[in-house]
């Protein structure tokens, strides 16, 4: 839990567990920080909720992981970071990195490694400019993703999936460990919830090459998503914007670094510190799924409401 | 909108929309009152939270109807009602009506019948005095249907069903004016959480003569709760405790009326004005669904948070 001054300190913000998939990938690419972690969990899910509700626990959350020292803020949920990003960037006084932007920018590599290889099969270019977005319908409906992707030249169709987050928090996912024939009936029902979603989506936007994960819940149906892609004749490359986000972090901090000449180094060994609004011992619980290894030791947080 | 001095005020208070199906109720049984309807939107769902948020929740929110004139508060949601009643009443002084109490007395009447039904079939009476209730997690998890069927001298099994909320919320239930493919695909998905989770239940339950629906969110699934029982073979009574919980407002207000002497008669015209805590447009299109009649003219309150 300790940090040196040199370190430095780095606030990571969800409605509630998916952000840990985001600081899973900042661990390792970053790993000379000390970490603040903040589930909102007592006010999730943020992405069936209106943006003035969302901007309002998005602005509060941050302030508090300034106050406890982040000098910089990872937004790692989606829904936050489409519809309070500039909220948040006009209230802290520290550089603020969504999620949005970095993985448009994944989605736009993606594609044009699909355009290449399509090129090379004598595919029309245009019809490789599109990307599938499947995100929460608060996300969708801010059109944040649409926008991001045309200033990149990518045209994207956004798809809201809401019970995809409620399915993955009830872990009705495919356990490769698991034998138990309820654990397959449960895991078929996210995989016909996944069918009908990406049959919609596929018929909304025929041309897509590439679906990007527009929540950071949905990685953990990674497996599943793909699955059904190549079931429906269409597997596209899948795409999240975890490593993109955390390669814009550490991009930042390179540039911060440099500028504090005369500071030492940065230390090798990550430090995490935990906080959730709402039962730590669920966040504990739940919490390790996503972050791919034991959460421990995490603080009870009221903000109000 | 308006009411005369004579007129009782009733507020009536959920995390949502599913207190709406118990609103319903009270309309035709308690028609001569003026109704206060707080859907807590901004911080729904209660069910899967802790009890310290639930209560916190509760409280601010039963406080603001009391402050808005209501003059007896109905708990219409059974997770308030499981984790916070006793807080409620502490809080307020005014009476508080819960759901879960009715419910367990409209469960004891149904085991009674289906009681004398089976004796006369010559079957032990023992098997007949247990009843399955489907709730929330916090619900279940706070033993509270356990403890009320008990002090009625009947054997609850409990299950959780986090799931349904959010079937119910995303309107994946059958439309029976519907022939599209797409809506009979998501209603299947329904069918198969429930199978799911019926089937744990009775196996944990073989006993069970009766189903109690413990959420009010759940009236919306009934037909399908029912057929899907039917289909496992066991074609339990279902009850809810909507109409139980108006049945004991009813009771309440009658007694109020009956020392009141010299007032006014109660007018026959209810009055409805409804707040909610996120998006009232959501409100006003979900809501009808719930009510069974248009919700106009919501009012968004802010509770903090």
């Amino acid at each position: 839990m300790s940090k040196s001054a040199s370190t430095p300190t780095i606030g990571v913000f969800d409605s509630g567990f998916g952000g840990l998939t985001v600081l899973r990938e900042l661990l390792p690419l970053v790993a000379g920080a000390h970490y603040i972690y903040l589930g909102d969990t007592a006010r999730l899910p943020y992405g069936s909720k209106s943006r003035e509700t969302i901007v309002r626990y998005a602005v509060s959350s941050a302030r508090f992981l300034q106050q406890q020292g982040a000098e910089l803020l990872v937004v790692a949920c989606n829904t936050a970071t489409a519809l309070a990003l500039d909220d948040l960037r006009e209230a802290l006084p520290i550089p603020v990195v969504g999620v949005i932007e970095p993985g448009a920018e994944a989605a736009a590599g993606a594609c044009a490694a699909e355009q290449v290889a399509g090129q090379a099969q004598g595919e029309a270019s245009d019809s490789l400019s599109q990307v599938l977005v499947l995100a929460t319908q608060a996300t969708v409906g801010s059109l944040a993703y649409t926008r991001a992707c045309a200033a990149l030249g990518l045209r994207a169709t956004e798809k809201a999936c809401p019970l995809l987050v409620p399915l993955v928090e009830e872990g009705w996912i495919v356990d490769s460990e698991s034998e138990s024939a309820e654990d397959a009936a449960r895991a078929s029902v996210t995989a016909q919830v996944l069918r009908i979603y990406l049959n919609e989506a596929l018929h909304a936007a025929p041309h897509s090459r590439a679906l990007l994960l527009g929540c950071t819940h949905y990685p953990l149906l990674r497996p599943e998503i793909e699955r059904t892609l190549a079931e429906l004749g269409r597997p596209l490359r899948v795409i999240d914007s975890a490593r993109a986000t955390a390669r814009a972090v550490a991009k930042i901090l390179s540039l911060k670094q440099a500028a504090k000449l005369g500071t030492s180094a940065v230390s090798d060994e990550a430090t995490c510190e935990f906080f959730a609004t709402d039962s730590v011992q669920k966040f504990e619980r739940l919490g390790s799924r996503f972050l791919g290894r034991p959460v421990e030791g995490v603080r009870l947080v009221d903000l109000g409401g």
